[in-house]
């Protein structure tokens, strides 16, 4: 489809994924699309990533019921950053049960500090809707595997 | 500084930068640094990002007068990207004159749609504030370059 071929996909084939808050403006998390990603989450209006980790297609919230739905999708003017516009079911985004996964604030003298409240414990929300599989509680497509 | 040991860097040293707008929540823009730009934008308030198309610091604002002002500056669970939570000056953060870079909205059966005004003309920008480089009026360092 023409509106894909628009996008600067970068070298992998991937294009960086921000995800807001549709009516908050809250900035819940960043991720990765693929072609297939995009043209996916534009189609069904549920936000599907590309796990960089597991090297496949995430459909986010299949473990933690956690899904994102899109109301709005952006395009940046260099045509190589996608912005979602999202309303986030269960209102937690973050794989560690925060409403956003940019919880650590810098702070002067201190450093990164944990400033956002965990609303669910990770074992719960992936204990309840988890497939039981070792990926959990990390949890779904987050891309951890890059910090090994 | 052992805070800036806490980001993971990615194989060119780089970490994914978003700033958005401290009141409106708006997201303005997306950008890279590195390691002695993130350090430079937590001492200085300012933001300096990394421009990979010109390969060197990049103080946003420094051609066109419109300088970011940092008033938090957060970390994602992974602890590989930064989010900037910023006032801009000007009122414009796009090379376009527009003020957030993410003006294009996909619509389903004609694509991707410019849909947010421009409120002042880049020519007009670059041309007060530009120093008369080559670089203006795509301006600043913005990554232009790897639509090539």
């Amino acid at each position: 489809m023409s509106w894909l071929n628009k996008v600067v996909w970068d070298d992998q084939g991937l294009v960086p994924v921000i995800a807001q808050d549709h009516a908050t403006g809250e900035v819940l998390m960043f991720a990765w699309m693929n072609r297939e990603a995009l043209e996916t989450t534009a189609r069904t209006n549920e936000a599907v990533y590309w796990s960089r980790s597991r090297r496949k297609l995430w459909h986010k919230g299949e473990e933690s019921g956690h899904i994102q739905k899109v109301r709005e999708i952006r395009l940046d003017c260099d045509n190589d950053v996608v912005l979602l516009r999202i309303e986030q079911v269960g209102d937690i985004a973050c794989h560690t049960g925060r409403r956003s996964c940019f919880f650590q604030q810098y702070l002067a003298g201190s450093g990164w500090e944990a400033v956002d409240p965990v609303l669910k414990d990770p074992a719960a929300i992936y204990g309840e809707h988890g497939s039981g599989s070792s990926v959990a509680p990390h949890g779904e497509g987050d891309d951890r595997g890059q910090l090994e």
